[in-house]
């Protein structure tokens, strides 16, 4: 059993350097699949499709061997027609082959083993279960920096995303939410970048929380270089996870696909700050696309900063999030607390309160033509309200109890009552 | 032809003396209008179904004779069971009776004329259109300040409501929008309060736009008095308009009558500012209610005046407002410029230029290795670039064309590119 002409031996050995699966009889998928991770850009969709099919060592040696019929088959399984099939895998392998070559990736792996980065696939005790929804623009294998067990926190995620290019509101904001989320036990994911990124992992952090970070390019080196230090702590208590191997850089395309993975890790992405042309719109789009809830937090109108939130509320149905509460919603989980709310109190009520003063007292008669109501109704109100101390009588009438809570509230009044 | 013994010609004189029809057949239902605006409180259902079925002055007539069979018919036809059609009718004649006396209407209209009120009822021309979704609850009649012809702009209008607690971002932003819509010849109205409303109506005059307030109490009274020189304003060149009569005073049920008044004159109703508990959220409420779109301006989360605002966003399905134009969308209109947005440009653009530098030349299976892509792509996306001078060849490859625009934009950016 060879790949590239190595011996299974040494497959093993690279496997075990980056502790994946070490079975004899695995270690060249493994092997194969790390190559895959070399060989195409993120979200090859025929790539997955060749891979869910074949199998990753089927499809590297079918490359390999310059061989496209058996690949052609699987898409004539779908149905597709002949010549179509045949031009998705002629433009695939052509893609492909440029990069075909063992000794990259036996770097990628040494240079991944020297850095303790290791590798998790599909199958795996803790391959994200929401990955499944990208189908197959799912990751080939996953590059990770920290410690796997975390893989565990992104069965209960959130994703905080936003711009680099942030607003001290926007920073407080991002703090408040992953703060919350982490002391509610809900992981932080986000993308490593400055501004509301760096926010939501550095609060999720201090919160002693689980926070994840998936960069565009490869592990060897954290991008951007000055969130270096916070990226190294994110990788101590939770991870830090790339699907390119060590040494890509991070490209434009890179991040495009990189947001797919923030918004499938996460069950929704909510957005905290964003320019018109912001990234995370893109993410969000990635959720909306893959069925998960998106989120936006709105700001002032007059903040360029928020233009992008409030786009994403106005045409993309996003919804309005204000607290970590809100986004526990948002993902399907039980808020905590309920805000209370406008409730309009019984009309007959507020209409009897309106006729009377606190001072002087007033005959029924006179409230029921002030109130314009049956002075029968008036005087069961009356009655009702005396039992709840919300009014009394005197000698020359009723009055309101003063500072008694009406069972309304100032109907044209902006102030909130605690 | 008496209504309440008063001779046919005092009735003509009384209408006359308000500017309303004065067509000898027409002064008895006149009168007997305004003398039901001084009976109901607003929005009496029972009194505008029982007022349109068989009109004003025999539903007075038959009140003052206390003979409320005729009355109970009008139920009866619409197939109520006779128990609650005599239930309905006694326990409204029962709230009308303590208010019954020619007095207080002669004294009403004597005010009207006195301060240059008028009165405009249902089927007069300028009658607001909008007010037909209000069913038994449209207004028996309004009690106007100003120009009559002002009515014509209720055509086309928008309100602007909000908090009294306003903060300065929030009169900002009601500024911006109603100056916005007067230049677009839309008229903005409001109600007159502190706060938001007096930001909307203020802004609209400078403008030199239509204002329209509409308010809780009789217009003999500016309310609030702080804001009587600008509603002095208002009625010089808009309209200041009361359902309820001269010499009523507003009450909190009168408050949220008015309420639904604003949300029915209006195209769409705009919440600037509200706290949880605001006033504003009723008026958002009756605009719902009645099918009116509904929209809300966020403000930054942390902003308690923003807190209504964004529980209209998040649960009311109320539209994201940031300007005059999206509120002018909100009403129906068509918008006048288009906001450019996030487009994802063609992504195997975005890996060609990712692999291009501006100073040394690339081949192009370097490029090629580099993007993930077959050569033969690479060469065609590469043409297609050159012809857009995007990129160039130089002799060791090819290059980017320095400071030419992208197909793509910055991925993770939250900078606003204008």
């Amino acid at each position: 059993m060879r790949v590239f002409d190595l011996p299974v031996e040494d497959l093993r050995r690279l496997a075990e350097s980056v502790r994946a699966e070490t079975a004899p009889e695995s270690a060249a998928d493994v092997f194969a699949r790390m190559t895959w991770t070399v060989l195409v850009e993120p979200g090859d969709q025929v790539a997955g499709q060749l891979l869910g099919s074949i199998g990753p060592r089927r499809s590297l040696e079918l490359l390999i061997a310059q061989d496209p019929s058996p690949a052609i088959d699987v898409w004539l399984a779908e149905g597709v027609d002949p010549r179509r099939a045949e031009r998705i895998v002629t433009d695939a392998f052509g893609r492909w082959r440029p990069r075909l070559a063992v000794r990259p990736v036996v770097r990628a792996i040494e240079q991944a083993a020297g850095l303790g980065i290791t590798v998790v696939q599909p199958g795996d005790e803790g391959w994200p279960a929401g990955f499944a929804a990208l189908g197959p623009a799912e990751p080939i294998a996953l590059w990770l920096r920290g410690g796997r067990s975390a893989l565990e926190a992104l069965t209960r995620a959130i994703a905080i995303v936003g711009a680099r290019a942030s607003t001290g509101y926007g920073e407080y904001v991002a703090t408040e939410l992953a703060g919350g989320l982490a002391e509610r036990g809900v992981a932080v994911v986000s993308g490593g970048a400055y501004g509301i990124d760096a926010a939501a992992h550095r609060a999720t952090l201090a919160a002693e929380g689980v926070t994840v970070a998936f960069l565009a390019g490869g592990l060897d080196r954290y991008y951007p270089a000055g969130n270096s230090d916070l990226l190294a702590r994110v990788a101590r208590t939770g991870l830090v996870i790339a699907e390119v191997p060590p040494g890509v850089p991070p490209t434009k395309f890179r991040f495009l696909g990189r947001n797919r993975l923030l918004a499938a890790a996460s069950a929704a992405t909510v957005v905290v700050e964003a320019g018109i042309r912001s990234g995370s719109l893109n993410t969000a789009h990635h959720a909306l696309a893959i069925g998960r809830p998106v989120g936006a937090v709105p700001g002032p109108v007059t903040s360029p900063a928020s233009a992008g939130c409030h786009r994403l509320l106005r045409e993309e149905n996003a919804v309005c999030i204000t607290s970590a509460d809100d986004a526990i919603e948002l993902a399907g989980g039980d808020r905590h607390d309920e805000v209370a709310g406008y409730e309009p109190a019984d009309p007959a009520v507020v209409r009897v309160l309106d006729a009377l003063g606190v001072r002087r007292g007033r005959a029924v008669d006179d409230v029921a033509r002030s109130s314009g109501m049956a002075v029968g109704e008036v005087l069961g109100i009356l009655t009702l309200l005396e039992v709840a101390d919300v009014v009394r009588r005197v000698d020359s009438g009723w009055v309101r109890v003063p500072g008694s809570r009406a069972p309304g509230r100032d109907p044209h009044s902006g102030e909130r009552r605690r």
